[in-house]
């Protein structure tokens, strides 16, 4: 029935989408701007490095999860591919010439951005909503994104080239405020599932890598060409490195005998590009990059240890993959970084009033606006998963036979193999 | 004896290899054009994202079986080595200069399209081919489409900037005549390892996810600078994503309880990227390429649903990786979708006849190709592998031994489910 | 006591961190060249193609080892993050420009290429080492290898673009004489873990695939612009194919039933490129860099096959990945081929002489700066880890439950709840 329901839906949902479509991309056509610029533009690795952040970096980073690899990658790639055009619907109304939608490498870009928000925000409800849910998860929040970019970035003029307030901190809340409407009581003692196994880990690692790897083209993708993009880049790759540094030492610092865990490795070691993300193209100088982001891989990785247990225990938000500590926490971070920087003058023309106002204004769409998102998630017809179900790909996908088999046998095999040995 | 025959073959064949190489090559060198020329190719993207597609992405793609992964990234990584070399000697003979020649970043670019047609061709007889057999493929496969790229290109002068036609529809009806002339009855039942397991899936959409997300820079390759590659971009973007739409809407139509099947998802959402190529770089506007994309999605999908069982028992063509419904129909749908356009002045310059005649062309050659190739692989002394030996690692590479327990305790598994249920 | 002996080091490490980069970084900032040409470079994929070589390229070719996939990829992604900051110092203070050490895309590039050097040694003692032994070899091995690059490129001013002799050759002779250094006689019949699952080959094959493809970026990467630079990515190009096929036909005709082996084929494939390296940038024609890479390519598989039990036995070196085929010998190849090109006059301004003093003097500070680091990394309170931990993540790392018993367990709670059902 729940299936179904995802059936009908989406049937409803492909009409839905070819009306909008027609109706609104008939207004659409690329600019005819000079073709050295477009040359320029098109050349530069950024779109493509961004690109591959959106679909495998946030992709395979939530393949932790033993059973749910499938809607990880799968479901990460429809939610992406349906956001990227429906905030470059969003994101054109804002910028409308003679009644047109442009197009050119930076909408697409900024498209990739908007989706962002979403699966940050994804990560927070990983294995507990329907592709539905997620879907109008989707279309709200790219929409309420669009509206507080409009605001911070024309009408407060606030810095955030790395978007660690619009998009970092703004989807992490987002998230957690739906995960906490979607609170679920059945899952307070966790879930057999919700757990990693060895190649799980792995496959996650391939995400977390690659958005290691990428993240200065992400935080200087919109950056003014030359000194100003390029000094964006060097305080990316300087704060991540720094970052790696403070996550590996906390973590080891705080697991039992010094070990060190996958989770804090597969996401505090990216908090600094985060929190780096508002100063990225400021001149904050090599040493101010790297502080912030030792700052960001030491908070995020005492967030994971002691404030997420706390968060799901006694204020009901079961935040799956730690958004809270990898973007909520960073996010602030950046946003205040972005304010102290300004106030002493790494950024000319720049304003720390505007600065908080834009990371006020982030905030508050956030809470809002993912507030009244899980309210209508939780309507009881979009098909949500019972609490047995969740963190399992088999409520959604065909999943082979052979697995179930396999972890069996192979146990089996061994019990065998120790009974041939006594 | 085959893997010995194996072992001679790759001897005599590095033998011949060498000479030809000497005497070929000996004629080769880079050209000497202008400096910033070749740096603003060089530093384009491009080159290395195509690259990324033909060895990951093909590579990964064919992993999804549960014991072929070490073939699929293995023998595509050795046939994808030799094609561009190979298809660098052939695409040469026609551009001679002086007698020799040249060598620049295109003609490489265009050395990596060459290979995609074997690689795609290598999907359709996927498990059921020696290396000795593949390789022979390759040395005919690129031949051919050497020549017929050079007719469509050249002498009808039609359009193909993403290759619709003259890759994606060669490669696929190329490889499907090989394996209709290599047709196995006793696999008509199917095979007990032609089939996925969950983290082999997994690994399949590592490739899934990399040719999707570079696809626009293989369409707009070598279409003009400035804004025409841009609408290349552009529109083989937007056909991309509204084909994932209709890729999953149509998958969790199709089956039971409206789950969603990984093997759709993992090919029928690049079909979009196929069947946009031949106009990828015409005016067809946003909704044009985002139609071409959704009906790729659609057919690509029913397809596997429906279509590659019939063509398996009714018309003998085992399709390992489905690459009818991948590449097949979709690069059909480009060229018919490339003649409309341009018969309604989409292109200009553009001529729907000779447009009909590149498809017709590619169609031919791959068919008449393929049927000749294919009765060349089934000479007995190639060593093809036997029926119970298909989809099966073992028999080309050293499997670890951990494997081989796993596989018997699966196999014990096997036997004793069979005893339960007896 | 060994992960509390860490978890000491880390925290002292990350102060004395702390006081160095305060006290350098300082001194660092942007340099301000002409916003052209810094788009330009920064445009060029160059970086982000080297930076995916050094993460996931060596992070995952060290993936291999069915127990050890946590540390290859995670004490990668530390070893790196940490070598490249302290590589921007080392190689900083040769060039210091009023007192200050500047930073633009070259000098990230060389950072990255600095901690190649690391993580080629690395591969030489992986799973036998612990990370602060391994922290103590990067401080050590950067600074040497800065001090070797000084005297090859200004002194001796050597020709070597794609680094065969100062990070290939370099990297492993400086490994090896660690492992010579840190022999363990418990080792010397093989331990249980020291061998491959079959999906951990599969992700190996992930970082040889991602390294094979960006090669040529990485040989060309601080090429002269324009016709050198190309000329380096088609001879790199050339050289990884034609490698290709002569490790695949070695490897299949010492394999009994001429069978691949994965170590051969996720190794062997790659010594085209550091072959190719010192030549890269020289005319020695498509013909030389294939050669080049055919040998390369023979010799490494027959390294791996035959040489490598040698060194064992009767050497006392115990070299986990092999990295003596795949950068010792064909780094030296690397530096013979470019003492024998500069003789030809294959780069104008080339003097043989000093070829063969820079291949000299980077393989004696690798000798003894690798000895000299292997008895300080041999102290006893570094936390080595004892024989029978060899190769296991769980000494370092939080793992899995269901992975201890790999499975099993897994199945173990099936059957519980079988039963419980029962």
């Amino acid at each position: 029935m729940l299936p179904n329901c995802f059936l009908t839906e989406c049937n409803n949902f492909l009409e839905l989408y070819l009306i909008v479509c027609e109706s609104v991309t008939a207004k659409m056509h690329p600019v005819n701007e000079s073709a050295a610029e477009l040359t320029s533009l098109l050349t530069s690795a950024v779109f493509q490095d961004v690109h591959v952040m959106i679909f495998i970096g946030f992709g395979f980073l939530m393949t932790f999860l033993k059973r749910y690899g499938f809607s990880s990658v799968g479901i990460n790639l429809l939610l992406a591919a349906f956001g990227l055009q429906w905030g470059l619907l969003m994101q054109g109304v804002w910028h409308l010439v003679d009644g047109k939608i442009k197009i050119n490498i930076f909408k697409i870009i900024n498209a990739d951005f908007s989706t962002a928000t979403v699966l940050i925000s994804f990560g927070a409800v990983l294995g507990k909503t329907s592709p539905v849910q997620l879907l109008i998860m989707t279309i709200l929040e790219i929409t309420i994104f669009s509206i507080n970019e409009h605001l911070v970035a024309t009408v407060l003029e606030a810095n955030d080239v790395g978007a660690s307030m619009i998009i970092h901190a703004y989807g992490a809340y987002f998230g957690l405020a739906v995960a906490r409407v979607l609170y679920r009581p059945g899952l307070r003692n966790g879930h057999e599932n919700e757990g990693s196994v060895y190649h799980s880990d792995l496959f996650a690692m391939i995400g977390t890598v690659f958005l290691w790897m990428f993240w200065p083209s992400f935080n200087s993708a919109i950056a003014d060409p030359g000194l100003t993009q390029l000094t964006a880049v060097i305080n990316t790759y300087l704060s991540l490195a720094a970052c790696v540094l403070s996550a590996y030492a906390i973590s080891s610092l705080v697991e039992h005998k010094g070990k060190l865990d996958m989770v804090h490795i597969q996401n505090a070691t990216l908090a600094g590009g985060v929190a780096v993300g508002t100063c990225a193209d400021m001149n904050i100088g090599p040493f101010g990059a790297m502080l912030i982001g030792l700052v960001a891989g030491i908070i995020s990785t005492l967030g994971f240890k002691f404030l997420s247990p706390i968060l799901a225990s006694s204020v009901g938000i079961q935040d799956t993959c730690g958004v809270h500590n990898l973007h909520g926490m960073p996010g602030i971070l950046g946003g205040l970084a972005g304010i102290v920087a300004v106030s002493l003058g790494k950024k000319e023309g720049g304003d720390p009033v505007m600065q908080a106002a834009a990371l006020a204004s982030s905030l508050g769409f956030a809470l809002v606006g993912g507030a009244v998102t899980g309210f209508i998630m939780k309507l009881p017809f979009w098909g949500q998963p019972p609490d047995q179900n969740c963190y399992d790909d088999s409520l959604y996908w065909e999943v082979p036979e052979e697995e179930d088999e396999n972890e069996e046998s192979l146990a089996h095999a061994d019990h065998s193999k120790n009974k041939a040995e006594v």
